[in-house]
């Protein structure tokens, strides 16, 4: 039964929601093969949560330019018996053939804001709803996560530690990923490092130091073989006896010309280890040695670390982060807004949403600060106002170079600096301003008498 | 930047962190190729468990398996300037050579019990741990969560609906995988059931209905197209008149010699409007007609709502159990046990567990029932107790054929009867009685006692 390896195949047209495929197949047999416009935003923000960074849109788009079902894909399809040879046929043929505009990756959104928008035959954009909410909303979450931890440590080092606690292995890439775009300087993740070009991170595991008889020569040893980047982890016996032991090692480095890097701590109570840690190292004259901490950090833990003044200088972040352990999902939906030139909405309790494409305008003051940003129709003009949703793909193919994950990096701070602070608080921050247009409000009521006097039948 | 799609390749040699790499480069350089056992165990509960199903073995030996450094993986490590040229070297002839003893998927299992142990020279176990804990450790966390679902909707059909909500691609399939193993009946996500053999299950979106003038035409357009398996979403304008909408087409279908098989509700007070759509569809004579709600289920509110006797048939679940939200990570550990013959062990604060390679047996009462478990050394012999950890690699290969999901399905379901139903409580569970061997015991205090003086230097 399973595959070799834990990895799906280059082909992905099955990864979706059956449903996708069962209502292709009804609006086949209705001849509805009209464009459709689908709009992705989140209606709520997460607890604590005041602001959303954009991400996971470059693996949309290469999902959307690869789109397609083999052979093997049409007959798993044709063996369940659900549907029919013609529609077989039609997707056999299948190619992403639309539009897509989006907020692009490293920029602010906020709740109900179109932060991607799909413009194709609805078969088309319905097949791919289910890919793309599966990667953009764990990595909004995971980049929005990453953007607090910056902020919490301002002027820190911060390093992706999370692989082992990611759910699985797209999350683990992804988390380097989002971490990087939103501030973090490197990765622990030897594969991430090398697909998106951050740079690797890592030191030694405590079965580095058990494997040996003492701590002492498994620092001597680790120190031979990196004597430039030697970081050495502290507490495996004793954090504070480690760090004793360490000074001997460094010593030995300097004599041979090095400097031992750092020393990590990893267990206890790092406000007080560090302070006493950082002691044992100054008044060993080894005032360059670092000190980096990991182990069940998150924002919060990262903030209360850095106000009560812990001399510490590197935090390697793992298992809160990786998973954003207290907003593990959102509510991003992605819904039918234009099909065939008719603006359609749903009234779901609680989850009613303006119909039409649209824009988001950002206007800002005269220093640059983001003022409001007020939800448009897509055909609106707005004055002073910054279109956020750019053309990213057209006729199935990405309109413009792919930008480098740098280039992310340095919209995400352009962005990050002109938000007001109160907004990035912690814990409950206030919500930023967003408006939809009264062009929007109008249509927003035409459409739903219009349901409502359809349905007297 | 990126590459084509967001999947890794099949070279999965880099996905590890860095550190397992310089740490072989350090045990290479001291010629340490002796064999080592690590020993995987989650040592503390998540809030409310009581218990954890194995899973993610079979995508940890395919792994070990396929385990290898490809020549442009090597050009990675070299380009980073860490490596010397005879570690590459090495590593590019790299294979799995060890062996594996593990608790199979399907079993239950309890903290501080080693769930699988991996004996191999030092350099492949400590390369592997990362990607080993990757997968254990969320897919242990799905299959728990997807137990405890079952556990609290008995007799009830449960759904997979969770691909959306996942952290990515291999989460989206390793969710469909667990929750079948601890007893969904199937998966929404196509490729998940093609791969695993999982019967996969769907209705419709909104988008269907809403893409349609009205709701009414929208039904009769999906009746038309399955005419054998249609489930009507009510939701989308109003429920209860979506449900009065349902019974003319439901009418229809009878007409035609077919039958309506379920409707859906998805948002909304399910325990009050279950029993209102129930009522309309008993009184126009559809008693065979189910009913199905999706939307924000977990654990607890399947259980308000199968003991308030809402009468709904079939579950689907998705954002708060694909990822396993109220317990989004585990302290799942991989500690090095022995190194070169030599039992060993860390000290960290709150970290301290045993040395050695280890067996648990599992003691029942005479008709069945677990009693309570004993971690033991790996060579103890305990009659009458029963050996969890079994072989399944050795010298780098399977020692078996690998079993089918539904044989590990079958497990689950033999172990979960005859655990006591107070450890299945969703909440405050008590904890299942796990004790260490006399003999385990007796070697901890030792391997303490000779860390203490090999550190007097």
């Amino acid at each position: 039964m399973p595959p070799p390896l834990p990895l799906p195949p280059d082909d992905l047209g099955l990864f979706t929601d059956l449903y996708e495929l069962t209502m292709a197949q009804a609006f086949y047999q209705q001849g509805m093969l009209a464009p459709a416009t689908f709009s992705l935003f989140i209606r709520n923000y997460p607890p604590d949560r005041g602001y959303f960074v954009s991400a996971g849109l470059e693996d949309v788009l290469d999902y959307l330019e690869n789109l397609r079902f083999s052979p093997a894909s049409l007959d798993y399809l044709r063996s369940t018996g659900i549907f029919t040879d013609d529609l077989l046929q039609y997707l056999s043929k299948l190619r992403f053939t639309g539009s897509v505009r989006a907020i692009p990756e490293g920029r602010l959104f906020f709740a109900n804001e179109p932060v991607l928008e799909v413009t194709a035959p609805i078969i088309e954009a319905q097949l791919s709803e289910t890919f793309i909410i599966n990667q953009m909303n764990f990595q909004v979450l995971l980049a929005s996560k990453a953007a607090r931890c910056c902020w919490a440590a301002p002027g820190r080092v911060i390093s992706d530690f999370a692989t082992r606690r990611t759910h699985g292995v797209d999350a683990a890439l992804k988390m380097a990923r989002c971490g990087y775009i939103a501030g973090f300087q490197s990765t622990s993740n030897v594969l991430a490092a090398q697909r998106y070009g951050i740079p690797p991170a890592g030191t030694m595991a405590h079965s580095f130091i058990t494997s040996f008889p003492s701590e002492s020569e498994a620092f001597r040893a680790y120190a031979a073989a990196f004597p430039g980047r030697t970081v050495l982890l502290l507490d495996t016996y004793d954090t504070i006896e480690g760090a004793w032991r360490a000074v001997p090692v460094a010593k030995e480095l300097e004599a041979a010309g090095r400097r031992l890097l750092a020393v990590r701590l990893d267990s206890g109570d790092f406000a007080d280890l560090s302070r006493r840690v950082r002691r044992i190292l100054d008044e060993a004259g080894l005032e360059y040695v670092q000190i980096l901490a990991s182990g069940g950090l998150d924002e919060f833990e990262l903030e209360s670390l850095v106000k009560g003044g812990a001399p510490i200088d590197i935090f390697g972040v793992g298992t809160k982060v990786g998973v954003s352990a207290d907003a593990p999902y959102s509510d991003m939906a992605d819904k039918l807004v234009v099909y065939d030139g008719r603006p359609v909405m749903k009234l779901s309790p609680g989850k009613v949403s303006p119909p039409g494409a649209k824009q988001v305008f950002r206007l800002r003051d005269e220093s640059g600060k983001f003022l409001r940003d007020i939800i448009a129709r897509e055909d609106e003009r707005l004055p002073g106002g910054e279109r956020l949703l750019e053309p990213v793909m057209a006729g199935g193919r990405r309109t413009g170079p792919q930008p480098t994950l740098d280039e992310m990096r340095s919209r995400f701070q352009q962005d990050f600096q002109q938000l007001d602070d109160h907004h990035k608080r912690l814990r409950n921050p206030p919500r930023y301003p967003v408006v939809a247009s009264p062009s929007l409000e109008r249509l927003t009521l035409q459409v739903q008498d219009q349901i409502a006097s359809a349905e007297q039948e």
